[in-house]
């Protein structure tokens, strides 16, 4: 793991989020960006080296709309970048963790995605992130 | 903020999750400590310029052990390095951040900290940390 690339916050509603977060972090958003598959819409904020998304759903049956029906809003994930996610996937597998999808998949901020089971990493779920090569 | 200082974690036992940590992160732990106010033991692990602090209870009524007992283990809060935290605590309060303790108090690894209430940050619990000077 290289550094922490992001931290993914569930929000309600990302207009609202995203003025907090401006004040908060003493920055403007960057970028927003919607990933269709996942149903959620997503705005970026950098930090140091690190960068804050926050997580709105866009339709009730996204993971980002039950986990705020289930626990509220707050901290969804914590993503580490990787240089070659898939060497990631095979080294976490043999150490025991559990990889919910092994085949990595395509994210936000053009990334290549995978993520660990929280019950393996002590109820955090963690996603592996690989920039995708332009 | 100038970066993401670190990322509490709570966990049950630390010994165990120090073996999690190590193998999640393929690095070493490079510092255990007490915080004997807070009621915490904590672990240290580097990754880029973040660190990941596991904080496991030393007794009942801390913080970390009432938190696990009503959400499990799980990602606790988000750090924030400060070059001046009063000035911070100060910026904060004026754009409508509840600060939860105005006086900043010594933290773990040699840091002042402050903390602002979740219910103003989208349910995230936010630290401030600043150095204390040598």
């Amino acid at each position: 793991m290289k550094k922490i690339e992001h931290i993914g916050i569930a929000v309600k509603d990302l207009e609202t989020a995203n003025k907090t977060y401006e004040a908060l972090l003493n920055t403007s958003c960057y970028k927003t960006e919607a990933v269709e598959s996942e149903g959620v819409e997503t705005a970026f904020f950098r930090t140091g080296e690190s960068k804050i998304e926050l997580l709105a759903a866009t339709r009730e049956e996204s993971p980002i709309a039950k986990f705020i029906a289930k626990k509220g809003e707050g901290i969804h994930h914590i993503a580490f970048a990787v240089d070659d996610i898939q060497v990631e996937i095979n080294r976490l597998k043999g150490e025991g963790f559990v990889v919910l999808n092994e085949e990595p998949k395509k994210g936000a901020d053009n990334k290549l995605v995978a993520f660990l089971h929280p019950k393996s990493s002590n109820g955090v779920l963690v996603e592996l992130c690989q920039e995708i090569p332009a």
